[in-house]
Order: C-alpha cells, then sequence, then structure tokens
C-alpha cells in the first residue's frame, strides 16, 4: 500500500513555499499521496505570546531568515521577491485551500498562491490576486464564494485545533504514522518515513 | 587556495553535537580547513529576553527537538543520551576548548566534550568529566589550569561578542565569506560554500 504525508502548511511560511513547490513531484516518484492540511499558525504563536511572525520577534534570525531563502530559490531556479508586508494574513487563501481541495485542485491552488506571494511580491489577502490563483488553478469562478460559507469557516478553525493537537509548532510540518516532522529541511525524512510504513 | 570554514558552537546544543561529530571529516574531504569557534549562547539570548533554552521555555519545539535528535542519531550512528539537565553549562568546556584550541587540539578535545554529554548523558560542568576528555584528546593534564586564566577567560568573552557582532543568534552557525548558515541542516551548503571562494 502506497504511504500517505500529511503536509502542513501556512500561507505566511516562507518556508511552506519551498516545500510546497517539491512536495507534489518528489511523494509521486515515492508513490505517497499528499494530504495538503492548511491550518493558521497566528493562535498557536498566540498561545505562546507571540503577536507575529518569530522572524520580526527576532531580527537576527529574520535576516537570516531573508538571506537564506534568497540562497535556496537561488539553488532551486524560484524566483523570488519577498512580501510587503511581512507576514501576509493568509485567511483568505486558507479557506480558499479548503474548498480547493475538495474540488481536488489543492496543488495547483496552494502552488499558485505561495508563487504570486513569494515569487511575484503580490499581496495575498486582496481578492483580485486570489481569483487569479483560482483560476490558474483551473477552478470555477463561482466555487470561490464557497469560501466564506460557515462551514468552510469552521473546517479551517477545526483544522488549526487539529495542528494544535498534533503538537505543531512552527510550518511547514510533515506527519505520517504518528511521526512529525518540522520544516523544509525535513521533508525528505518525512517523505522515507511515510514510505517505510 | 583551500577555503576556510568558521564553525560557531555552544557546548549545550544539541545540534551542535551532530555537527562536531562530522564537520572536520567532512571538511577535510572538500579541502577545507576548519576554524573551531567556541562561544556562549546565554548572553545572546539573554539580550532577547531567553533566560534558558528555547527548547525548554517552548515545550511543543522541545518535545520535537529531543525526537529529532533521536532519529537524526539513529541515522547517523550516534548512540543518544540526553543530559539532565538541559542545557548544561558549558562554560568550563568553553574555556579548555580555547586553550585546547591554541594545543592544536580543538577538535579532538570538543569531539570528546560532545560524547560525554549527549552520547554518554554525562554532566560536562563537572571537572571530572572535563579531565577525562581532556586526557583523551591527548592533552596535558598541566595545561588543564590555563583555562582559569584571565587571559583565556577574556577570550571566551570577545568569542561571544565577536559571535554577536556576526549576527549569530543560535548554533552550531558557520560562517565563510561573509555567508552565515546556521544549523546542522546547512553544514553541506555552508562547506560548499567555502569551497566556492
Amino acid at each position: 500500500m502506497a504511504g500517505r504525508l500529511q503536509f502542513w502548511f501556512e500561507f505566511a511560511s516562507t518556508y511552506s513555499f519551498l516545500s510546497a513547490m517539491r512536495i507534489e513531484e518528489a511523494a509521486t516518484a515515492r508513490g505517497i499521496t499528499v494530504e495538503w492540511q492548511p491550518f493558521l499558525l497566528g493562535p498557536i504563536f498566540a498561545a505562546q505570546g507571540w503577536t507575529t511572525s518569530p522572524f520580526n520577534l527576532y531580527p537576527a534570525k529574520g535576516r537570516y531568515m531573508w538571506r537564506d531563502m534568497e540562497r535556496l530559490c537561488i539553488s532551486r531556479g524560484l524566483q523570488f521577491h519577498p512580501p510587503d508586508p511581512f507576514p501576509q494574513n493568509g485567511l483568505k487563501a486558507a479557506r480558499l485551500a479548503l474548498v480547493a481541495r475538495d474540488a481536488g485542485a489543492a496543488a495547483a491552488f496552494v502552488r499558485s498562491v505561495y508563487v504570486s506571494e513569494f515569487c511575484l511580491g503580490q499581496d495575498i489577502s486582496d481578492s483580485a490576486v486570489l481569483a487569479q490563483c483560482w483560476a490558474e488553478a483551473g477552478l470555477s469562478p463561482d466555487l470561490m464564494t464557497r469560501a466564506t460559507a460557515p462551514a468552510i469557516k469552521t473546517a479551517l478553525f477545526e483544522q488549526t485545533a487539529k495542528a494544535q493537537a498534533l503538537d505543531l509548532f512552527g510550518a511547514p510540518s510533515f506527519v505520517a504514522g504518528g511521526e512529525l516532522f518540522w520544516g523544509d529541511d525535513r521533508l525528505d525524512e518525512a517523505l522515507n518515513w511515510a514510505a517505510s510504513i
């Protein structure tokens, strides 16, 4: 039986972008199915007293992260344009990702949002930007309105509660067979684990 | 000309242990010289309001780190025995590392301390443990007393000030040609960078 890997991502997260751009191809090569799991880090950070990204709270760590991202994007052939402001508000995008997942287009939509945000430096809280991503993922425009339905709002709340129950503390995170892996640096280990169970 | 790579390590740091165990061999294979740079994270953490390791301050991150270390040690064939208490007080060990470096035995002594701390779970603030590490590194017992000389105390203070000037915020960190790389996960990238300049 092919393994499954949960991919927990947050749209504001720079390293989630890196994983989103390569996870589907890497998983497919190992016969693993990716479960796209949007969630919000805000409530998790708030619970430990953080009001913004740790990359803003800790400036040296922030300066390092931006340079690290530049280097990694060069090595992976990705254009990189940091969004302003950072972090972006990914609430609408995360709700849309749940609708896109129901429509079988999670990977395409999520990647399109990340490209807009981190390759083009666009504002992903802007509905026009999201509509463009929606179209690029081949999704029908009338499906977009579902993102504001109470059921989707509740579903995103439950995603974040599930992330907390899984003891997630950052993004990207990967879960397979009860094992948690954190960070784009652990994607290969997570895939190996998923393949082994 | 062969490149040089600064290896900034803190004895309390779990991931510094992982890098210390493999950096010399990996660097030698690329013709790179390792500069062993002990420093203390305490003052750097204190400057941002932290009174202990972030792995203690943020329990979910701490739980993850211990499991991650277990998995990595298994994959690298390293015995793993977390020290108690964590973090260990590495002040004496860091001063001794400077003396050992002057004597040309930094790598051997530093690895011996890390093995005592993280493979055997010993207390590295214990002078008897450090004397054992000193002997294992082939260093003369009478050299040990130099670690309490004012010049060495000053030298360690200056190491930590230099780390802050380099914008370091954690360990292990690697510096080559003005580029900073953070974390055992970036050792290969740091070596590649050092080899390219």
